[in-house]
């Protein structure tokens, strides 16, 4: 615990009112989604400017006192949680989008834009910010960056990585780097920004970031198709993926979607019952668009891939369509699931899912398993529902074994453990299950290059020593 | 220099016949394409197996002999040269492509794959390797990726870094270290595959690669217009980037194209004479898109930004409009250039590149100076030509005056002194032009990482202490 005397010179380093320490603004501030871990910061302080994020990083430095950075606390690994004393930097201040250039067609931000508001920025200027997923309503862009987020529009978009051309960050040490000046080519040594980017605040807080922005998409088009096996979806996305660009392609099971039907609120895509489904998503920017991804349709169903199928034709049913999707992670919540996040590359989803749920079923017979993923990017979410009458510590701790299970297929698949939730700390201690030792021992030095008195969000990704 | 016991002990770690000494050898491969420096290697070392560059290296650090990789030797930073008794690591023997997968449109690929031969087995597939740059022909993958190599198609697909899927590297200690798994998401802690593209091989040796392919393009289909000014280029690309999805934007002056028709092979594109020239190409997928390009070219002749222009027809004719630009290199080094590869964002670019010129103009009003380059990313290749009758070493050594003008212009619009050339030993002294002194520090740590001894490629990006 840090004493008085040192919040108190805290408080002369930001704006007056910036450092909070009443039980409620410890309580929100200091945890994420996750809800794992009790939160116990010492304080939460505001910062309005670089200035201030630096002087904060000093004082640290001077008191040993860690830092936990925090954005939109919609993490999903307790990368943002602070559990342990810390005090927590949060950047709802700086929030500003403070440049936006139409010819490099980039937008320069603090980190607490949400991303909700840098995508409707972009859409004022004609133009679009891709990276998109169900917490864009409250999630930052600090925070995207530092879990270097992804979505549902990876296939075509990339991570938030292919989309930050600059940063200004404040490392360990207090200093400030810009790294890249916003460049599209600048080949003069390493290139820290990516370092930074999905570093989960371990080496540095970002305090500034220059976002590109793409061209606004032409008549976005979703179809969703089912299939009468899992394996039948992976040769619909290849036929798709052939004959058009894909701005999304995503799966679900039908206990998903009978879970969202419940909701009574959105339509089923089409009566035919299936055990599997897929949306997928493509600018019909002309006709022969939308007639290929009908000539392709057919021919999955000839082949016997898909079952039945339907395609929007509006905004309105694009957006019917995408809600059988994004609606998941909320209905889903009300069963308090046990979430994995696990990723391989796209071509050994099939027998991986299959390998998994053997596992899970054997193990576990009496948990429900809802799939649901982004199949174009080899990202599966793994969600298994916590038994009605089963208490929500036993569960969790139940799962845990069938996370070691899961993590050892993983690693079998030559996977990743988090896909694009990161490490924090729910997968700190599972780590070397997708790095190696000698990768481990690496980062930790790298991470004693920028923050030599481990004040930056320590425990996170790697366990404390 | 290496003794020769030292050479004995080498040769018994590779295959018989693998370790050069002869003078040809030693001159061929201890060179790049900058050839300021006289080669002068002890050896040169032709592993054929990751195990073989494993033992080289912990070979290196038991008698602290520096090692410089060398692919294709087309470097233009001096970043292969071996010009101090170092031994040359060369890859030529390790050229397989290994695996290939449809699904994944990923190639695992050994570092000495020529780039052309990665592009024409991916046109095999049906797919498309897009990075592609004068010297395809020659250069290496490993190459590629140690200076995250750009070209003319950045502006659509991006650096060399965006293709690479995961990464086999062996670090300065001699560990093998597997970066990324070739996942497309994968959030678990330092992205270290970042860390080594573009590092010049100072980190450590690429020893595989796999690297993404994409879609082949449709109906690629060129267009040149002559601009009455250089202020008039922003504007056009501006309102075609608006239109079309642009996958090259390049410029050109008539200077330039002068010497190109000089040649006799390659037609003019048109007969009014333009100060300036812009080339893009876009995929003319449909006859909408054609039509739209039109249309566009159209509003730029009556804005006054194009005085005339052509679009290709055909393949042939695609082919000759892309002369105009790929020739430029290889005719302009009859004059014996003095090349700057440098960039800045976008929109900066018109009001640098006449400050530029301004201060050439006014201190070497007897030079002439080829401007060319990749405007749609902000990269301008600065040529400045030998006056016929002055000495190559006259000449340099006036250049390297004029690279401090050049590079203050650079600092103070906050570009990079090397866009997609690397730094290597050409630009390691004005490295802080474009990096802070902090950010170098960062840089030199994290050099000591992965190569404590300092064995790996020693002197390139960094002066040597």
């Amino acid at each position: 615990m840090t004493d008085h005397a040192v919040i108190d010179e805290l408080k002369t380093l930001v704006d007056p009112g910036k450092v909070l320490t009443d039980p409620a603004s410890l309580e929100a501030y200091g945890k994420d989604w996750t809800q794992h871990y009790p939160p116990a910061p010492t304080a939460i302080v505001l910062p309005k400017t670089v200035e201030q994020v630096q002087a904060i990083v000093r004082w640290a430095n001077r008191h040993q006192v860690a830092l936990v950075p925090s954005g939109g606390r919609t993490g999903l690994s307790g990368a943002a949680v602070a559990a342990n004393g810390e005090v927590v930097v949060a950047f709802d201040g700086m929030n500003r989008i403070l440049d936006f250039n139409p010819f490099d067609r980039t937008v320069r931000c603090e980190p607490g834009v949400i991303t909700r508001q840098l995508q409707q920025f972009a859409e004022e200027q004609g133009l679009y910010y891709p990276v998109d997923f169900a917490s864009s309503g409250s999630s930052q862009i600090g925070g995207n960056i530092g879990t270097n987020a992804g979505g549902i529009k990876v296939i075509r978009y990339g991570m938030t990585r292919n989309w930050v051309a600059g940063l200004k960050v404040v490392t360990g040490t207090g200093e400030l780097l810009e790294l890249n000046r916003d460049l599209i080519k600048n080949a003069t040594g390493y290139d820290l920004r990516h370092l930074f980017i999905g570093a989960e605040g371990t080496l540095g807080f970002v305090v500034e970031a220059t976002m590109r922005l793409d061209r606004a998409p032409r008549n976005l088009t979703a179809m969703v198709l089912g299939t009468p096996d899992f394996d039948s979806i992976m040769p619909v996305l290849h036929a798709f993926q052939g004959k058009l660009d894909l701005t999304a392609f995503e799966f679900f099971s039908d206990k998903g979607l009978a879970r969202i039907l419940e909701r009574g609120d959105v339509p089923a895509p089409f009566e035919t019952p299936c055990p599997f489904y897929a949306l997928l998503e493509f600018e019909a920017s002309t006709d022969e668009v939308a007639n290929e991804a009908l000539a392709t349709f057919e021919h999955c169903v000839e082949q016997g891939w898909v079952l039945d199928g339907v395609m929007s034709q509006s905004e309105t049913q694009l957006k019917n369509l995408w809600k059988l999707r994004e609606y998941r992670s909320e209905t889903i919540s009300h069963w308090t699931p046990y979430k994995n996040d696990i990723s391989v590359t796209v071509s050994k989803v099939p027998a991986f899912l299959r390998d998994i749920d053997a596992v899970v079923a054997e193990h576990y017979p009496h948990y429900e398993v809802v799939w649901y993923g982004h199949i174009g990017d080899g990202n599966l979410h793994l969600n298994i529902l916590k038994p009605e009458h089963m208490s929500k510590d036993a569960f969790f701790a139940s799962c845990a074994t069938v996370n070691k299970w899961v993590f050892e297929i993983v690693e079998r698949y030559h996977g990743s453990i988090s896909a694009e939730h990161g490490v924090g700390m729910t997968k700190r201690d599972y780590l070397g299950y997708s790095r190696s030792a000698a990768e481990i021992a690496c980062m930790k030095a790298i991470k004693a290059v920028f923050d030599p008195n481990g004040i930056m969000n320590p425990g996170k990704i790697f366990a404390p020593e």
